[in-house]
């Protein structure tokens, strides 16, 4: 029987095929946003790969160049390990490919997408490659036009050049069209606003549209930690994964698998769930099947194990986060609260931090005192989808009435969440899941520092309404005064002077220059 | 210079193993919206294929039989075409392949990635793979075990199968996990009960894991027109585009390109255009550079252009939505407001239908009277996503107070969205994405609509008022009677009889029975 005439229509698409007619999934939908979005692939793209490098603090050059209306030209440039010329290809024009994905580990990007998404936006809004300039810091530079070729999701490089010369890192430099350049909240100057808030050890110097530079220098002159690749938790590891992770062990007994390539089984816990299980543990891993990993997994539920280590994950932290709000902030009131890490899903390690910033340039965008909450994931600051993240429902869940917080108080609320897999809402990665756990964490985070901040605004408002009462009573001094001594025939001056120096005694805790 | 110890890590990774890792992008996350979504892949794939054929009615086959604790099996059959053995494990076990892709055509599926996402949902919760019988009508019946290779996006298929048998169409059998059957909102029954109201010419017949069946009939009896394939609309056609679709024109000149592969350029159109470009339209298509290109797509917009045409849309349409809603709804009131189609991105086509429907089932699937907005996407019921979606947007803005509905009014409004491509905010296909163009067309849907109802409502609550005065005049009737006999001296019964009359005559409007 011949094929029925629809199938006779099938074909198979790449995934550059589709993210190019699906591009609002990465991010490119209005002009605004498509802008900002390119800007956020590569500086995201930029950190990561100088943190890479030990005892490299990352320094970043971004420029916008209006071309013609609506269209532009972004340059990125960092001072990286620059790329070797096997890898430019795979590494800005190739969708799903990187270092990233198969990774357990704490980094701004995970997919292998951004980057080749903003290459190739480029690419179908003006028809032109991307430049990429890099060198390993070896007195040779490498030059070369990068292209997608979208149907087959592989990079062309062409115009190769190498020549001698002093340069260590990365510059990209992509042209866009249909695409503008604002200021404001969802504009790229916004976004680089929060990444250094985000990075205080980042300097990054930025040349707008108008010319107009702007240099961010560091907060803090000192490298985070760098964050550990993590061994999965048992707790959340799926059946299938465990059987994936089996299937590539290197070990002889499912129990030493256990103990090797998971996080927390120390030799104590293989022999409990060993107790637990109905078979036996000497056997190969290669040999487990579904039924005995999903006995392994629900095994694993029951047994206490420590929580996942810390060091896999590497929020801002406290001093640095302070440093940042103040440096960027300059607030009269702060407060920054780190939680210890919790997990997700059953196993997926994860920390929040908050700081709440009140007055001086806090809640100030705008030109008009609001409450501002800045999202953050590992660090990358999310400006978009606002409604759908977790981290806009946790502080929506938030009764800050109770902390004195109103409609017009000037605070800024900025979260960051930390993970080694941040559960984003599309591969866009503007928005983080729904997850109850996340949800939970972050509001504690945020009620913990609002009790901090509802004690300092209120501490203001009585000291305001005592110095007001001190004013009261200074005002009526002299009439009082005078009728007093009316009445007592006493001297009015004498009286006047024990009234003042009663009302002193009385509010000798407000000093003279609060007056 | 050997590669930096970062590179050494690079690899690629199939978008299979990508939405494994990110299931939440597909709709895998949080247990009921996850069985859901399975059905939701399974049924829309199912009406897209049966109505490939000529004249078939589509017949659909729904069970979900719970197999333990948060364990069950979803079983989807069609009376469609059946699968030829050769494409089966491209239509259900490899994602981004299919016949959708490549088409300018309205249909409910586009990706190519939601019937292999719950193949491969089902695989990974429990090492299971998913059962395909398929028949032609041939008297020959095709079963086989359908499992996804995930790190290379193949299918394999296992235990094949052929035998005699009276069958045509295809069912699926997947068991998955982690997953929880519940009614409301967001679950499976809900997403069927909207399905049927937006395909009427669907018969569904559905066993829930009580056993309990539902059959839902049709509620019209003859197919709805098939959507022509379309060509694109000069307008909104991006360079890029043009340039693609230019490589791949058997036209000899670029002049016949533009009249054969686009709609609306007539002989008239192409003279105006050559009138307008700098370069000779007799050139060969193949030969268009890109700044030809965008010559050319910069001069479409100065031409008046007719819109795009409608035979490429097939909405619901108003006489079969009217009937559905009748039937799923029994409402009191309902207006059902077709717009004319429009194009948003300057030229992709789309048309908004909207119903409202009052009092009845309508408003009511909680119990309680309550206003509630039900998401179709050419047909198919979006049920997650809220409030990231252009039609959730679209309802909020309008003011119903208006229209005199408030918040308890018992309210179903229904919006329908049908394109030849949805711009969907995810590959979840669970919202649509904001575009101006849209959402200022389903709002002047609603209002049109929200008017129609506002009269209706307001007329009926002037009615009740009415009826409370004639009441209220009924009541003093005897009373009045009473004293006007005491001060004329006449018979109380004859002004008794005289009043009543009086009443009657002046709220003649007023019927007897709605007394």
């Amino acid at each position: 029987m011949p094929d029925p005439e629809q199938f006779q229509e099938f074909q198979e698409h790449s995934v550059a095929e589709f993210f190019k007619k699906n591009r609002q999934m990465l991010g490119y939908s209005g002009k605004i946003k498509s802008l900002t979005t390119v800007v956020h692939e590569y500086v995201t793209n930029l950190i990561d790969a100088v943190e890479e490098e030990e005892d490299n603090l990352p320094e970043a050059f971004v420029k916008i160049e209006e071309l013609g209306p609506e269209h532009y030209k972004v340059i990125v440039e960092d001072n990286g390990p620059g790329i070797p010329e096997d890898y430019i290809g795979r590494a800005f024009g190739q969708m799903l490919a990187g270092t990233k994905f198969h990774r357990f580990m704490q980094q701004r990007g995970q997919q292998g997408i951004g980057a080749a998404g903003a290459v190739m936006f480029g690419q179908v809004t003006t028809g032109k490659p991307t430049k990429v300039i890099t060198s390993q810091g070896d007195g040779e530079i490498l030059e070369c036009d990068l292209s997608i070729d979208v149907q087959e999701n592989k990079a062309t490089l062409d115009n190769k050049k190498t020549y001698s010369g002093e340069m260590k890192g990365t510059r990209i430099e992509t042209e866009v069209k249909n695409v503008l350049y604002q200021k404001g909240r969802y504009g790229v100057d916004e976004y680089l606003r929060r990444t250094v808030l985000a990075n205080p050890h980042l300097k990054l110097t930025y040349v707008d549209p108008e010319g107009k530079t702007i240099v961010y220098d560091r907060a803090v002159q000192d490298l985070p930690p760098k964050p550990k690749e993590a061994k999965p938790h048992p707790q959340g590891v799926t059946v299938d994964d465990l059987l994936g992770y089996a299937m590539q062990s290197n070990s002889q007994k499912i129990k030493s698998f256990l103990k090797n390539d998971f996080t927390r089984v120390s030799g104590k816990k293989a022999k409990e769930i060993q107790e637990k299980v109905s078979f036996d543990l000497n056997k190969r891993p290669g040999d487990l099947n579904w039924d005995e990993a999903e006995e392994l997994v629900n095994t694993f539920d029951e047994i206490d194990f420590m929580r996942p280590p810390t060091d896999v994950l590497v929020p801002i932290g406290e001093e640095r986060l302070k440093k940042a709000v103040e440096e960027q902030l300059e607030p009269e009131f702060k407060t920054v609260i780190e939680r210890k890490p919790k997990a997700y899903r059953g196993g997926v390690p994860f920390v929040v931090e908050v700081a709440l910033a009140y007055g001086g340039k806090a809640g100030n965008d705008n030109g008009e005192d609001e409450i501002e909450a800045m999202r953050f994931s590992n660090r990358v600051p999310l400006l978009f989808n606002k409604g759908s993240c977790a981290i806009t429902k946790s502080v929506d869940s938030v009764d800050w009435d109770r902390y004195a917080v109103k409609e017009n108080t000037p605070l800024t609320i900025l979260v960051n969440f930390t993970s080694i897999h941040v559960p984003y809402i599309g591969a866009g990665k503007k928005a983080i899941a729904d997850e109850e756990e996340i949800k939970k964490e972050i509001r504690l985070a945020l009620m913990k520092a609002g009790r901090k901040l509802g004690n300092y605004l209120k501490g203001k408002r009585k000291k305001k309404q005592r110095l007001q009462k001190k004013k009261t009573f200074e005002t009526y001094i002299p009439e009082t005064a005078k009728s007093l001594a009316d009445i007592t025939g006493k001297d009015e001056e004498e009286i006047r002077k024990h009234l003042e120096s009663v009302v002193k005694q009385r509010f000798s805790d407000i000093g003279e220059d609060e007056d």
